[in-house]
């Protein structure tokens, strides 16, 4: 072997196929002759090489990386070696804070904001040997769903140059699916994590509320607010919520012999064919799995969005105003709109949502008794062309936004986990992706089953 | 023994002293030849005989009080007491829901509502086997600390009539220091429970939130209101706590040698003179036990009666619009001005009082590193005259329900314990009262250092 380098048993399969990177559970490490410097190096060159193109980072983070990844290999060749994630590059959407690495939210207000030190999770993940290689583009302040952004650039789909990546985590979707990373971190409010995921055909979680802490992320919504994860698959997805939680994710064996889906009425009538197509591949592969389906009502969208976007708006501009005071003229017209919006609130108003939710809430978990997961398309549309502005959805025309969080926003007023997966292509090629919701603390359970549904699909 | 009365051991002092009626813990039970219908019906014939000066009930529950003292006594007969409280008589504030019985919350809005089933308090309450005896006379909708009230007329306290008992619960005050009940069930949202027991001279104790289930009681603000106990002394407040939670209230035995004791720093300055030597007897009384005292700092009153306006408001509104809707001229000023500053108040607003909520509780829960309860005075003031608009306090004038509950309404703010017991009278003859407040979930320790305290005081 060459002097100096260090060859050792990395759970990646390296090189990264077309089909992107692939974290492997420790049970099936395989032993490749790479550092973690070498790695850490590839997603750096990638990351630098297409984003010109892809806009999926804002800030490249090159020295910590490489550190992190020399790090890595020292511990390694100790025979120190922390975890599975040790030397694994990743990226974190521009609302986490880094410590003296610039977080900009993808605003132009916080252009020059170094944050003193790590949010919890991106701590957690240094401490678990992970290499930060970039900050990733967003839509501003995580206010809207498409991932558009008039200071940071667009970020454009891996799988189509001309269309969306969604958002508002786009960056961190688009960073996966292209191969830059194996994973990411993003924050789900509406759909943050889920859709983007959905748009570039990789696998997005939202835990249940609270699971990863959000102590140190530039916050959109404190009540709906959740940290997520966006990996290549649901096994990869798993292994980082392993590392980072309490929870024995791989310790579960349930049977999924008489799974009980639920299917809220009326949601699927309004998919376009392409998604009908990939929600049909899914339903398919449960049934012959033996899981049952049940019919389940859930609010009606236009209340849960009203109500979702009551508290959203009144607690962005809670925590905004002190911001708009200074610098009003930075801010981008979607989140401007947004404040003017928030600025018509009553208190009033905002505490009948709050009670609402709770309504909501107690509600939901009723239906629980009778079904153990839940199974919708995760967006009713793939992804809109760049400068989209409203879209058809069955016999409405959406603004987009609103299309694209149709099936994701309710999730988050009642905190429960909710994961994103890969289903198939349209007849155009581009990714179709379902939902799979549990009851608020069965995340372990969520991501079994959809670890599960990935096998039975990639069958198919 | 005369035939068909059953005699008993009933563990009440009987009859009731000049002092009040006295419940008698387990271990004190005394044997007294009367049965829990005599106590029921002495209770409600001084209810009656009182109410037309008093005003303490707005309902007196005759049928009830008098079929759960028959069932009481059935039991005692069969060898089947159930505890404590069994036949033991108390009034409830008119907002916590009673079966078939009016329940007004001292509003004409609410004059024919009779609600389908018992508070879940009420209930606890009555698989006690305790009797309901009256439905207690309050501020409407509990929002005023005077005990004023325009339809149900105010209460009277019982220590001078031109005076004030206080409120809201000011029904469930002067029906204990008037000698009708035992204790009494009240709420409290910023001193409700604590200001009426300080003007009435009887122990007013709001438990950490949540303690008490609040479910079945009207609300006024689900944020800060808190479920409390009335009663003639911190011992029998204790035996009903005990008896309707979980906690092991006289399971404890802790040394009060080495207690430290937390002064809100500035706060004694304002004080009346027999206030001022009220509070001093009882720092004398906690210091001949041994405690140490140690100036602490707590958010200005300004303040923090700011961030309590704003969520008390706009949760009254959010609970009253509906109403208001149907019977707007039915409400009284008082509310009715309320709901007027409300409807000015912005999402964004009620939005930061939360965040500051949030805020003050953390930073409360960081002083009992250093100490382990807190002493204030309950009010700066003995009881008002009716009548009475601003009350001068120190070197302000301030509108009298701010006056009330200076010292109390903070303490909701961070949900902590709290518990207002007597500490003599002044030179006219009226009750002072001193608070004792701990941390949150620190019950059973407040109320044995209140307990504590009643002691030292009253050997003094």
């Amino acid at each position: 072997m060459p002097g100096g380098s260090v060859f050792f048993v990395f759970a990646i399969v390296w090189p990264p196929t077309m089909l992107g990177w692939r974290i492997l559970p420790q049970r099936l490490t395989a032993t490749l002759p790479v550092t973690a410097f070498e790695v850490v190096d590839h997603s750096l060159a990638l990351a630098e090489a297409t984003n010109a193109l892809l806009r999926s980072l804002i800030t490249v983070t090159g020295d910590r990386g490489r550190a992190q990844a020399r790090s890595a290999d020292e511990r390694r060749q100790l025979g120190k070696r922390r975890g599975i994630l040790d030397g694994i590059p990743y990226v974190a959407k521009d609302v986490f804070k880094t410590e003296g690495i610039r977080t900009t939210a993808g605003s132009k207000v916080l252009a020059e904001h170094y944050p003193q030190e790590d949010a919890v999770v991106v701590r957690k993940l240094a401490e678990a040997g992970a290499a930060l290689v970039g900050k990733a583009n967003m839509h501003e302040f995580a206010y809207g769903a498409t991932g558009e952004n008039q200071f940071t650039g667009t970020t454009v789909n891996p799988w189509d140059q001309r269309r969306l990546a969604g958002g508002s985590s786009g960056g961190s979707a688009a960073a996966v699916a292209a191969g830059i990373v194996p994973f990411a971190l993003g924050t789900d409010t509406g759909g943050s994590v889920r859709v983007p995921a959905a748009l570039c055909g990789v696998t997005g979680f939202k835990p249940t509320f609270g699971l990863l802490d959000s102590t140190g992320v530039i916050p959109f919504c404190w009540t709906l607010d959740h940290v997520g994860i966006i990996a290549g698959n649901a096994d990869d997805v798993s292994v980082v919520i392993d590392s980072l939680t309490d929870l024995d994710v791989f310790g579960t064996n349930g049977s999924l012999d008489s799974l009980r889906i639920g299917i809220p009425k009326g949601w699927t009538s309004v998919l376009e064919p392409g998604v009908r197509a990939g929600y049909e591949l899914a339903v398919a592969a449960l049934k012959s799995s033996g899981a049952t389906f049940h019919e389940i009502e859930l609010p009606e969208h236009a209340e849960s969005r009203t109500v979702s976007l009551t508290i959203q708006l009144a607690e962005a501009l809670a925590y905004h105003s002190p911001l708009i005071a200074l610098s009003d003229e930075k801010y981008g017209h979607d989140i401007r709109s947004g404040f003017v919006l928030g600025q018509q609130l009553s208190a009033e108003s905002y505490v009948q949502c709050q009670r609402l939710l709770s309504a909501y809430r107690a509600s939901f978990i009723r239906h629980f008794e009778t079904i153990d997961a839940i199974l919708t398309p995760t967006c009713p549309i793939v992804a809109p062309e760049t400068g989209s502005s409203r879209i058809p959805v069955g016999d409405q025309l959406l603004p987009i936004g609103n299309a694209l969080t149709l099936f994701t926003s309710f999730f988050n007023l009642v905190g429960a986990p909710a994961v994103a997966l890969p289903a198939g292509t349209d007849d155009k090629g581009l990714p179709v992706s379902v939902q799979l919701i549990g009851a608020p603390g069965m995340d372990v359970a969520i991501l079994e089953l959809a670890r599960h549904l990935e096998q039975e699909l990639a069958r198919t």
